[in-house]
């Protein structure tokens, strides 16, 4: 029987390329994006159309409105950090104003509902230490905790077959990243990575920082277009 | 300045007593009910009419449509088990039916959302390992991992300070969390148990035989009404 993976998919770099992995281990994909009230949006119909290139069995995307209780620059409208340089994102020890308080507990919880119920084996997360060490659950320890709740919490992990968190990007640098998903054919032009929702991409936030840095530092040119 | 406490709250007797400790405890209380395609939506009445009778500062109903992405006969509207006996109910050590995957996960995680954003202290919920030992998910063990999560997971926990995860219920007998709302002036009249939403409650679920065996032991008499 073809073992069954959830994978988180917001639209961006990271969650793509880690479909990518998902798919290159044999895993039939159930693709899940949650719109939470966050400004771009645009990221919402890049995960559609990775959703339908990577020819997943299902794409479930999700309404969670978590305005009415999550505090973030991200939710809330208020002005996103941009002008940063990459080592200052990098090394920043802060959590930023763009963390959305408890944003992956929440997204991993709906996911393990999700994947329990269709009786998958593994859910994939895109997180990345490397670039995101200010969020308190992007880091690999969090993961671990996870894992640990859903082996005591749910039914399968009390049978002895818990559900896995899979987490393939976490140790990597962007430009590892993207020489990953170029090795698996992911379209990079239809990713979506911007804070902002305009019509291109701003190239100043954190996130569009992050992404140049990477394809420079891989040897390659940002398909997408900057304002 | 005031503690301030998230209190999930179903509009049962177990959360509304919960509800009324924490209100004992000092607490300024933000409630928190969730909508998830439960058949017996009776309870978000009882949660308003709870909420109000101890003057919550804030009651938030937050929709969440699981019916997507789990699978219970709580959300698929399967038939309830019905007619088991409180001993067979609580010495049972199968999973029942009416298993949410990944429920108290997914409540815990938006409530410590909310907790967050709000800087409170701590969530309160009405979880009890001793009727519902067939549930994964309302065991301590699964508290105390969750704990666990939150303070490497969020922003509060990493800084030092983390939420607490209360569960002042969790070993008491149901006998034993009735006298506890009695002495606290929780009006049972307004708590809604029953798995079904009919008119009246049926007596015969789950919820039902354990909430009527319990007013027994504790020598009171039910004041809400059964067909």
């Amino acid at each position: 029987m073809t073992k069954k993976a959830i994978c988180l998919l917001s639209g961006g770099l990271d969650s793509s390329v880690t479909l990518a992995i998902a798919k290159s281990e044999g895993y039939e994909v159930y693709a899940t994006t949650f719109i939470y009230g966050q400004t771009h949006s645009k990221e919402i119909e890049a995960a559609k159309k990775i959703a339908k290139h990577f020819k997943v069995r299902e794409h479930k995307v999700i309404g969670l409105d978590l305005s009415e209780i999550a505090k973030s620059s991200l939710i809330s409208g208020a002005e996103i950090p941009t002008g940063r340089s990459a080592e200052e994102i990098i090394s920043c020890k802060e959590i930023p104003s763009t963390y959305v308080p408890g944003r992956n507990i929440i997204f991993l919880s709906l996911a393990l509902a999700y994947a329990e119920s269709i009786d998958a084996d593994a859910i994939f997360i895109g997180a990345n230490a490397v670039d995101f060490a200010g969020y308190p659950d992007c880091r690999p320890e969090f993961f671990e905790k996870f894992q640990e709740l859903i082996n005591i919490g749910t039914k399968r992990g009390v049978e002895g077959n818990p559900i896995k968190i899979k987490t393939p990007i976490i140790n990597l640098t962007k430009a590892e990243i993207i020489k990953k998903g170029l090795s698996l054919g992911v379209p990079f032009e239809l990713t979506w990575s911007c804070y902002l929702g305009k019509e291109k991409a701003c190239g100043k936030c954190d996130s569009c920082i992050l992404r140049l840095k990477g394809f420079k530092e891989a040897g390659l040119k940002d398909p997408i277009e900057y304002e």
